[in-house]
């Protein structure tokens, strides 16, 4: 593993690192924000966070402002990458299949299947790395925004034993039925949509049985709410599983980090009940 | 004037608009943070920032966090670009001299002198643009980073009436005395360096009359602190002047907007106080 960069940040600090991903079969970038009580010898717990279309490690860290409360809470946040990269990792045109496009998924369909497996690098792989390298726990808690906020609550879903909370800004809430998902699915699962379901929050959240507290937040001003994100479908799933899942929809906000950033403190402070509870 | 985006951003909005400068004689962006209580019909004061080489109008504005107490308090924020734009504009290969490294001067100096007239630009042009279409007062403050930083302290110590406050963040404190400084006035300014005392803030502040309040904040581990920033230089000259100006050193923190971030808060209740007193 390399140290790529190093920013003190609110008192702790802001690291980058590359990697040799076994899942991905590539070389990964991923970020960590060490709050300054990992400084001080204190084994602090994790929220990874998953970014959406187009972005890196980086766009969280500079924009949501979640350094502040993550020191003051003493959380470590990681975030990855949303896809394999490299030279020889298959791509696609659009912004929204291939490279920064990566769904969380283990894709089986070639070219797709020889790197795409985000959904083993983000359950399995990186938090081991993750719990081998820095002084943190084996508490962990997980977000996203859009592509990412799909990949929080469907990781979730699938593997509720491995975090205590799970939030989302902008979820592609069921990406079975919505243009980003049927494209990326078909690519990377195969035409079957039996195959996708396994990757759809909305379905998954009718038939979870064991169940940890969610949070979403949603902009109603939103340019991709009624045709890609449908917040509507999985408040359904939540009711009709009596899932514990609070949806929060705001007037005026769109799909920016400007959102995200407005409201980040209250998904540290929720998801800092059950770390530190 | 065109509105180009606008972002809902802790109750109030985040707005780009470009313009055609008569300063600057070309189209120009800027963007406006309005914090809610302007949207309730209240003049609200306004922080001026000016950014640092390389960056326009949006690095700020995305990676300071700034707006949470921006509304909180109820202070609009301008960030202005850093230098002219447009195809006819002229340029230089290097980052600092040219687009996006105005440094804040009237050039004088042919090929520059045609458009990069920064100075008057921030001092005049821009603030009645802003206060003539948008509910705010004439309060000004100004703030700024390294180049932005130096463009800060120096306009307010040639026009103490215009604000109430200046900050900055890792200034470049004597640009006479430094190598993107004198570059950059070389260039704009000329070989004469009797020219450049006129933007030379630790050169002003010995000399200056009306005095308003000044914090500067500065981290050690900072890759431009030795031979570019030199806060010990403008330290010595407000002492020379019993300048009121407050010097904070941080160990660690280095140049990054990871350092704004981690202390833009007490800037903006800094000038808060002096802008709702």
């Amino acid at each position: 593993m390399e140290n790529l960069s190093s920013n003190k940040s609110f008192g702790g600090w802001h690291k980058q690192y590359s990697h040799v991903s076994k899942s991905l079969n590539c070389t990964m970038r991923f970020a960590i924000y060490l709050p300054p009580q990992a400084s001080n010898g204190q084994e602090v717990p994790v929220l990874y966070w998953l970014s959406g279309l187009t972005c890196t490690d980086e766009n969280f860290m500079q924009k949501a402002g979640a350094h502040r409360i993550a020191a003051e809470l003493g959380i470590a946040i990681v975030a990855p990458d949303t896809s394999p990269r490299g030279d020889d990792v298959a791509d696609d045109e659009g912004y929204d299949l291939g490279k920064g496009a990566g769904f969380y998924v283990n894709a089986t369909q070639a070219p797709w299947n020889r790197h795409y497996h985000m959904y083993d690098y983000i359950v399995n792989e990186l938090p081991a790395l993750i719990e081998s390298t820095f002084p943190v726990s084996n508490k962990r808690a997980i977000s996203g925004h859009s592509m990412g906020g799909h990949g929080a609550l469907m990781i979730t879903l699938r593997n509720p034993e491995r975090y205590l909370s799970v939030s989302a800004f902008s979820p592609i809430s069921n990406p079975s039925n919505c243009p980003w998902g049927k494209k990326a699915f078909t690519a990377y699962l195969g035409e079957d949509s039996a195959a996708w379901r396994h990757y759809d929050t909305s379905i998954l959240m009718r038939d979870a049985k064991d169940k940890i507290p969610g949070l979403v937040d949603q902009g109603l001003a939103d340019d991709f709410l009624t045709e890609q994100l449908k917040p509507e479908l999985l408040e359904a799933a939540a009711k009709a599983n009596d899932y514990p899942l609070e949806v929060r929809l705001h007037e005026g906000y769109d799909h920016s980090y400007y959102f995200i950033a407005s409201f980040i403190e209250d998904h540290l402070r929720f998801h800092g009940g059950y770390l530190n509870g």
